[in-house]
């Protein structure tokens, strides 16, 4: 097993709204996906969790969504192929001016909510978003659901690809992610998280799907940050794969 | 007199709202200030003013202004310094990354409406603009008011500047813009506005403040674009100062 | 025939922004659609639109959207229920408050955009509508699509209902509104838009669905007040109804 | 002493966002200021609010506040009057509107914020204030601080008015309120809260203005929802002023 990495989605605070428990999850992750504005973050907000990230030698990722922030970013939106394309470009643009402020590289870019689960089954809207990331800069990475298409569009045009798996949630047997609307979908005990994302790491997922399996592997596992135990379940992980 | 440069605000539309007569007007300028989606403009808008504007050979810049759309950041707003700090460098990050998209490069910042009225006088605001401009890159020209305190800040922080005179605005005695506010404010006849943007870029500005005159010379020429005539005083004015 | 209500969407600038001929469509229509800030308008702009209403003697609707100004409620969104319940109060609310400062009463409620379009044709939707319509007040007079479940769901919840048609629209045989986005989908000669409206006004709507003959009476006609001959459509339709 | 009111701010959350200890609060107080959307607040948090304020008995009064999500209304903003106007009309309405859902009557309107403070010192917004209530119905309560401009125009335009006495605030001499930017501002220990609510409630307070004392009484008791300690400060006020 390689080294790998833990990411979670960082800054989601808004104004004088607080989301996540960012200070205490620092420690234990790698990288840092950090709300852009349109469905969480502000630009204060924003510049904190960098200045966080930085302090904590955490990665700095953009995680761009749909514009709602009422809805957090998780309602699909009929948006179109150029609407879309800007929005990721504004987003990510946005990110990356305020890593300027704080001297910070923008490493990778990682959708949120919606507009990710969208991408995994959407191959149209996969490329829009590949292309995009690769447009705004050759060198950043992409970060995706292991086994979706917006992994498959992301190696297509010659991005760097993180496939990712989530130590806090249940698979399907297809290899999906069990919708968070049914009972048992997340899991909540650090240990068992812990020994989740263990798993992930070693052996990635295997999935069944119309009589076939398929095998992925997974070079980066997330966590929730709003989670009510999300500190204690990264600095489980964190320590069950330095062993 | 030197070469002068035409600059104008640009990219207004929003949505379905359609502002300004941009593509009448970017044959006749050399800059284009093109709004970040705060006060006016929005992600597809903001491509497409930077495509019209590559196509033109028109430099791009940042046109940053007050989170208030429906104010069209006409309107005073008391935000802190860091929240204004990490708006700059949001809204310049955005329009930055944007150009990306089109292969363009970003130029220059000028603020946009009640934050560049305000940066005129107030020598604190002046400061924290020069310096996030500068904070995102050393190369950026900073635009202000010909005379003000932003002029003044951004020469301290060792930015490029240019001084703003307006053609189609009436000024005061003291050097300051007639409020739009009061009638006659606005020069409307192109013939009028050729003729004083040709004097502004001949002898600048001469201002009387508390019985002492100042003058300021003028580096760049700004035409309103939201103007009836305004493609039409864009077109007097390039044509003036092209002999 | 029976004298016929003529309905226009209006009120819909915003800000700075303004769309549509509101001013010049009032003297010819008896009934305006007023968007209440969720897709369109703002609270200044609503009052406006009611003052102008109430001095033509047009009755007052609210409009309300999907909240996507940069989209124009022209985007479905996946929102829930109670979510959308709770939108409606709220846009409904809004607008019979502004009528309060002018003292004009709220007389009917006609949903925009995607949300009109869903509603015509996913009956949960149209329930959640028509009841919330209801709720707010039995009062009022609810306006939707001719053989619409909206129309449907407004009769079975003890409202009246207006069935609606476009004098300015092309129809599909099966008795839908012909899609915006192909060829030829609005009629933009007022003549032809009068005479079709007047068709409706007539004889209502033919539709042949799977193999049956629908037909749908039309009790408002609805002219679009945004397009370039809004007034002059308006005003044909207005003297050919006369007749 | 009479029977004194106790309100709060409630209904402050957003979407995802969680503010305030509303459910805990609720048995405490007699009367609750809900948020309209405009600072804070969304239509289904609204409902949600009057619903449960209509469970414990509690009048439901309107809260609205500045256009301005992440400053949460506590900027100051440069608004022209009648934009101020509508904005209150139309936040008023809304509330009232999702009252209806619940079948709840609307009570009172209480500003929020910045524009609660600029109404406190500034007769102009005072009276547009007083007289915007009044427009939406004269049978609206309206609260304003003890000694306040608002209080006055109320009082002046017909209105029934409540003076507003902080439980968990200091006083300065002059009877305004301590800047929260102070150390010691608030009051964070519920004895202490209570106490000085107790006080406040038999005595008023007394001011001392530029060598002249004044005397206000107060007639509605307010404590803030999101102090750690809300739901205990509201708790023990209750049964002090129970005695």
């Amino acid at each position: 097993m390689n080294i790998i990495d833990i990411n979670c989605d960082l800054g989601e605070s808004f104004g004088i709204y607080k989301l996540g428990q960012d200070a205490e999850i620092m420690p234990y992750i790698s990288s840092a996906n950090i709300a852009c504005g349109f469905h969480a973050g502000d630009p204060r907000v924003m510049a904190q969790t960098i200045h966080l990230a930085k302090k904590h030698g955490v990665a700095v990722g953009a995680h761009p969504g749909y514009p709602d922030l009422v809805g957090f970013g998780r309602r699909d939106m009929a948006m179109l192929p150029d609407e879309i394309e800007a929005m990721l470009f504004y987003q990510i643009g946005a990110l990356a001016g305020i890593c300027k402020a704080e001297g910070v590289d923008l490493v990778h870019v990682k959708p949120h909510g919606a507009l990710y689960n969208k991408a995994a089954k959407d191959p149209d809207l996969a490329v829009i978003i590949a292309k995009s990331v690769r447009g705004f800069s050759q060198g950043l990475v992409l970060v995706g659901l292991a086994g979706s298409y917006l992994v498959e569009a992301g190696m297509e045009v010659g991005l760097d690809v993180l496939s990712e798996g989530f130590a806090d949630r249940v698979y399907e047997p297809d290899g999906s992610l069990r919708s968070r609307s049914l009972p048992g979908a997340m899991l909540t005990d650090p240990n068992e998280v812990a020994r989740h994302g263990l798993e992930l790491a070693k052996n990635g997922v295997t999935a069944l799907i119309e009589g076939k399996t398929f095998h992925w592997e997974i070079q980066t596992i997330c966590l929730h940050g709003d989670e009510p135990e999300a500190a204690k379940n990264a600095e489980a992980l964190f320590h069950a794969l330095q062993k």
